[in-house]
């Protein structure tokens, strides 16, 4: 397990480049491109004369800084002329990510009479008589609104609604490639916690679902509920369910591997914030007693003045000795740390006064909480978020499944054993023959993973919740 | 020119029948579908046994009530008997006419950590520096909000917004198929004014223009100015301006065919809601001097107490004689009727109190102000609103091909003279050799049309408008 961020094609260029039309010159361009540490995967000639030739080489690097790096050092060789950088990322993102199809043919005026005016008119007045039958005869059936007020986006803070919307469009992508869900962007100019209740629940009538993506906690707890009881139509905070989903999935065959029940470990969570909720209110519900949660300030407990409700809540429902101190100290044999909080704020030694076969999961993005290589010394099994180490905890797992799931049963609601369902059938996805340490959750690739996930929500929406 | 309705694809249905499989049986299943004024657009054998065979017929038909008829009539027949019946629309509409898609590959972790994490980061941090970079690195750049509260939709009324969908959803299939433009139906769970301008206006971010659609006057001028003031992209109400631009056009054709100006004539205008408005503040722009406005009452005039602000404007800036009485006695002289109203309003022998070469357009739909072969009987030149009848005003050929252009030029507002480009436009789509009295406005399968829209608005926006 190496701890440098690998090269990625997240941060992939291509350079254009005059150099000499020598023999040896493409091995010398490759070479001077290995030795820089990016990982070359294209390179084309695009015109060729007697001396001089230009080729487009494409690679891919760790980061933005290390994109200029290899550009620079590049630019500083004698027989190279850096002509222009591309960035595939950038390219990859103009005009947006989806777009919008027709199901319906458009050829002449016979479809037109039935798609549009005069045929649609009687379609209106079915719905008109019933508005129930939207879920039949409009996209409500297949849709959902991906909703963020860009206030915490990824890693970067609040970089507001504009800035969050290739996040969106991609989520969107995702829900089609894995659910065949329609999932549209709603990136609201707002973050005033009434004005996005209103908004989002004015916009509901098309929508089959509503998905809140990247809201800052505690205001996306009070937007959820209030959403909740508004509307008739399932709201799903993935920050929270999606990820307590898969980190449930997770957990649940770790704890296979070293042989344990959630029942007797002992968990610290790191991070109070909208996922850390969600894992512990999960948790809970596997009868997980021994539970402490930490925040920048350390253990949250009783007989301190709690800085808003959520907090409060979970001061007096974890930590059952009531633990006060710092992180370290509340690691001190534990058999579990989930970390969805802030980057390198764990060490080593404190992984080393855990319990026996300890599991690290150390999901904070894109920077964990403690390096994976330096937990792995320690820890007998170890997670992270990062597509570039095994064990990735991603919630693309998940959300297409449930909502898969959800518009199939064509659920009112959300509730807690739809998502148990959906972290066991994540589980189950790795076949008791193949799980390991290094292989605790399947990839996000992994076909089976979206049926399964849609299969299980839907069974438990329409055996345990039919009117809801 | 017939009168009455023409059976349609709109209400067309399949009847699945058992008959006799003698060789007479299928002449006499057309034979009597063909006498109950049907018309048979297929006929397919399910399956046949020696001496029964079952067959799926599918025909045309006028109306909800004719399909009903033309049912009992086969149902009626001895050897006949039905076993079901499909309509054909709603099966069309079964799970909605639009889908996303996604414009990028998702192949493989590369194509994710480009499209999503970790690379999307660096796209979101760029907007965030430049918010502006939005409209080029995101679906801002070529996406439409299709906006309605339900309230006045197509004939129908005040539906809702669940039954107002089918057509959004129409409207953004058409938005694609002739505008390359990604359109998304939004249909608002609210009718109070300052609640859908707030909505639509914390919407804005994830979308490049707003169009209202289907919303009752007075309330639609109110929200399009106040969203208009608030947004940075554009804002059009289709029921006005679409109208307006594709009645603009074709008036235009038709007054080359009977050679008159605008400024030279006089024209009545039934009708002073959104449409009718809009109408006649394009008139004026046309230097048309001699306009009269009749709603329920009668002539707009002054003197009398308007129920609202607009149609108070309107009687101050219309009507110069200041008229006071009915439509019929409006009518008299009159070059041009417009109607944008009610059915069944106006008699021929209104018409035949018109100047010379009456220019008659009866656009209430799905029934026109007066029969459109009663108008003919009177008139020079007829349009309607009817696909079954010459001259089709239809805004399908003005909301892609605007939106197109205003996509194209980054433009933040609207203006009166994009809209008068669009008109001439589509006008001149008609070929000076092609043009006569039952040819004053091109198909809307022309694809001419929107490309020629698409390039006159951005023209004028880019060169009449280039902040806005």
């Amino acid at each position: 397990m190496s701890d440098a961020r690998l090269p990625s094609a997240g941060f992939s260029i291509t350079v254009r480049l005059a150099l000499s039309a020598d023999p040896g010159a493409a091995g010398r361009l490759a070479t001077v491109v290995g030795q820089a540490g990016a990982i070359v995967t294209a390179l084309d000639v695009v015109s060729s004369e007697h001396t001089r030739m230009v080729v487009d080489l494409t690679c891919d690097t760790s980061d933005a800084h290390h994109a200029e790096q290899v550009t620079q050092i590049l630019g500083a060789m004698p027989d190279f002329e850096v002509k222009k950088v591309s960035d595939r990322t950038f390219l990859l993102h103009l005009g947006g990510k989806i777009e919008v199809k027709s199901k319906v043919p458009l050829r002449n005026r016979d479809d037109l009479s039935m798609a549009y005016t005069p045929g649609v008119a009687r379609v209106c007045q079915a719905i008109a008589n019933n508005p129930d039958d939207a879920r039949r005869l409009t996209i409500k059936r297949n849709s959902v609104a991906v909703v963020s007020d860009g206030s915490a986006v990824l890693g970067l803070g609040n970089i507001g609604p504009e800035a969050a919307m290739p996040v969106m469009e991609g989520k969107a992508a995702l829900f089609k490639k894995f659910g065949d869900v329609d999932a549209w962007p709603v990136c609201l100019d707002t973050q005033d916690t009434e004005e996005i209740i209103n908004t989002v629940a004015n916009l509901a009538p098309t929508f089959g679902g509503i998905n809140l993506e990247d809201i800052a906690a505690p205001r996306c707890f009070e937007i959820e509920e209030k959403l909740r009881e508004r509307l008739d139509i399932p709201v799903f905070h993935d920050d929270q369910h999606g990820t307590a989903i898969v980190v449930m999935a997770a957990l649940t065959n770790a704890l296979r591997v070293v042989n344990k029940e959630f029942s007797d470990t002992k968990i610290v969570v790191a991070g109070a914030g909208a996922a850390g909720t969600a894992i512990i209110r999960l948790l809970m519900k596997h009868d997980v007693k021994d539970i402490i949660v930490c925040d920048r300030e350390g253990a949250l407990c009783r007989g301190t003045e709690a800085p808003d409700a959520t907090k409060k809540w979970l001061a007096e429902n974890t930590n059952k000795d009531n633990y006060q101190g710092d992180l370290a100290g509340a690691m001190r044999g534990a058999d579990v740390f989930i970390g969805v909080s802030a980057p390198n704020i764990l060490k080593g030694s404190d992984v080393a006064t855990m319990g026996g076969d300890p599991i690290v999961f150390a999901l904070a993005n894109p920077d964990p909480e403690i390096s994976p290589t330096e937990a792995a010394r320690h820890a007998a099994i170890v997670a992270t978020g990062r597509s570039d180490q095994p064990n990735q905890i991603n919630n693309v797992l998940a959300f297409p499944g449930v909502f898969r799931g959800l518009l199939d049963a064509q659920a009112r609601g959300w509730h807690d054993d739809a998502a148990m369902a959906a972290a066991t059938a994540i589980a189950d996805c790795v076949g008791a023959d193949k799980i390991n340490p290094t292989y605790i959750i399947p990839s996000v690739f992994d076909s089976k993973v979206a049926p399964a996930v849609a299969a299980a929500v839907r069974e438990v929406m329409v055996k345990n919740h039919p009117e809801d």
